[in-house]
């Protein structure tokens, strides 16, 4: 396959990896139709109505580019978390925002701290600049917040990265745990707290907006692609102090932003009731997946995001076949990809139905496999 | 204003220029509406009717992820051009791919060849991984090919930038001269050709879609943002070797494409009707612009694009003050950057209504200043 030759010796090393398979590959590779699609963590249940009306009335606006400033965006997270419009940067999903802020910070060669089966988008952008993961294995399937913070002060890190509540596993810290932990590492570590399930999130588990806001070396991200159901629509945002959200600017895709899915976030950030509702629909799809899981044998983990991680009790190969075979009637889920984590499956929150097919394919798998 | 302290070095030293002020920014900032937005190469005549269905029924599946392959966007591209899908790599428009293809090629120091008040946006990206800018000025108001092809040697740059036709002055090259540059350049130069115009370009000034199909080292990238009047919707492609085309996947945001937009462009894509009666407003729209340009003794240059630049004949504080004044009558325009382009004014093809309130502030304005 004849390709340039003069691409640089960090792309030239680079594997053909990506982060995720998607489903529509899978339903391709595999020629099986995806009916409940409860792997990606995405969200079933949709966003607001009233996301859809303002889809419709920004449709006639498609021909314009959105405002490179996001403006009205980044007013609207203001007026919401009581911040001033400066501390947020806007992106095209938190994966936009993850890949710029490996890119401020690392330099080929340098060290970036992260959990042993955490995020992989993360790992795919620190890989694709050239950093030198250093990764602190789960402590009871929850990031090891002293670990982490070890290893930040060992390799002298400029970068770490955190997601409370954690994906894969659905765990959780308590918030003045976080807050410490953040507040312990040096200065010269800039955090990355990956709040993307923040929502779904019990009480007492997520910092106060504020709590963090001084620390020029902490960035919060959130997102409209979980519990606002707008994973399609590419919105995620950062919290921090104005110097360091303004960092972004220097290198950021400006015209990026697509019109149509700012308009969506708007409307989505605008209806709270509907947030409302839809996060008792997680917590009681959660517990209807643990109890499938139970009838089943599995043991389902407590879940603080729209997903639950279930333990399969055996090994990853185990795991992979209960992926695989639930696949095979339609039911798209996915599973952690390091051990000790593999040995679970990881369940997304859905409608009904979706449960009600992984309810009926569950025990088949099970016992097909033995 | 305090920010995080440990930027990479590279990161410190970039300014917090953005490439362009959108016209949102300018109603703010001047507290006047745009009344006619013909100032960023946007289509006023949108898309096509089928585009307004197509996103109404993409908006009930906002809350999956787009396919992180693009299969079904890269099959409808390939037959469309009589290529193969993998001959094709899709972005978040083409700002996106300028940024990742800088990324592909560019260490710090590393010379960029492009012409001396091209495109700001691809400045923007070598200047953000920190390439050095060789420029090259215009000859008669187009990109200079001899002087391009000099520059790469001389510099041995391994990436070189050629709009054809070109933004900001809507000029263009022979298709022959074009192939005959392409072909001459070292294949230790990545060529990107930015044929983001190429819909409203003359018959014979662009080259066959085979013409540079087995050269690994040219890029040719095109955009739904222009004549198929989806700026807002961000979808953008590259054309090459399978082989050259295929690094993007190394490091793009694969998560990154808006599952509406892609519908927008499938839409669009198989509207060629609609596509075709669009070019023919958008040239009619260019006719009619230079003769208002003429009627009030300025000079319209030739365009192949969906824009004309005018030549105002006097400095480039001249244009500045045409480029104000008019948006003091809602009048979005705007103008090059760079001398001696920065003569001219750059006026979008607009609806007539745009060109009715042109046509009514633009002797006002040049009598107002004198």
């Amino acid at each position: 396959m004849s390709s340039f030759s003069r691409f640089t010796p960090l792309i030239s090393r680079l594997p053909a990896t990506v982060p995720f398979v998607g489903p529509e590959a899978i339903e391709r590779q595999r020629n099986l139709p995806v009916k409940a699609r409860i792997g990606a963590n995405e969200s079933g249940f949709g966003p607001s109505p009233k996301v859809h009306l303002a889809l419709q009335a920004a449709s006639s606006d498609i021909w314009k580019y959105a405002d490179p400033e996001n403006f009205d965006l980044k007013a609207a997270l203001a007026a919401h978390y009581g911040l001033a419009a400066d501390n947020f940067a806007v992106g095209e999903g938190v994966d936009d925002l993850l890949g710029l802020t490996v890119r401020l910070v690392i330099e080929q060669g340098l060290p970036v701290v992260t959990s042993l089966g955490g995020y992989p988008t993360f790992n795919f952008h620190v890989n694709g600049f050239g950093g030198q993961l250093v990764t602190v294995p789960y402590r009871q399937d929850r990031e090891d917040l002293d670990g982490l913070l070890e290893a930040v002060r060992r390799e002298n890190a400029p970068l770490a990265y955190l997601a409370n509540p954690d994906n894969p596993m659905g765990s959780w810290h308590e918030s003045h745990d976080v807050v410490a932990f953040a507040r312990a590492l040096p200065e010269t570590c800039l955090l990355i707290l990956d709040e993307a399930y923040s929502e779904t999130a019990p009480a007492g588990s997520i910092p106060a907006v504020d709590a963090l806001i001084d620390l020029p070396n902490v960035l919060r991200m959130r997102t409209f692609s979980k519990a606002y159901g707008l994973a399609g629509a590419r919105i995620g945002y950062a919290i921090g102090t104005p110097g360091t959200v303004s960092a972004f600017d220097k290198i950021r895709n400006h015209f990026g932003m697509v019109r149509t899915s700012v308009a969506a976030a708007l409307a989505a950030l605008a209806d709270q009731d509907y947030l409302t509702a839809t996060v008792a629909r997680i917590i009681a799809a959660r517990e209807r997946i643990s109890s499938i899981a139970r009838q089943n044998g599995l043991q389902p983990l407590a879940s603080a995001t729209n997903f639950v991680a279930v333990d399969c009790g055996r090994d990853p190969a185990y795991a992979r076949s209960i992926v695989d075979g639930l696949m095979q009637h339609g039911v798209f889920i996915r599973m952690p990809g390091v051990a000790p984590l593999n040995r679970c499956i990881r369940i997304s929150a859905g409608l009904p139905e979706d449960l009600d097919l992984l309810e009926q394919a569950l025990p088949i798998v099970l016992r097909d496999i033995g």
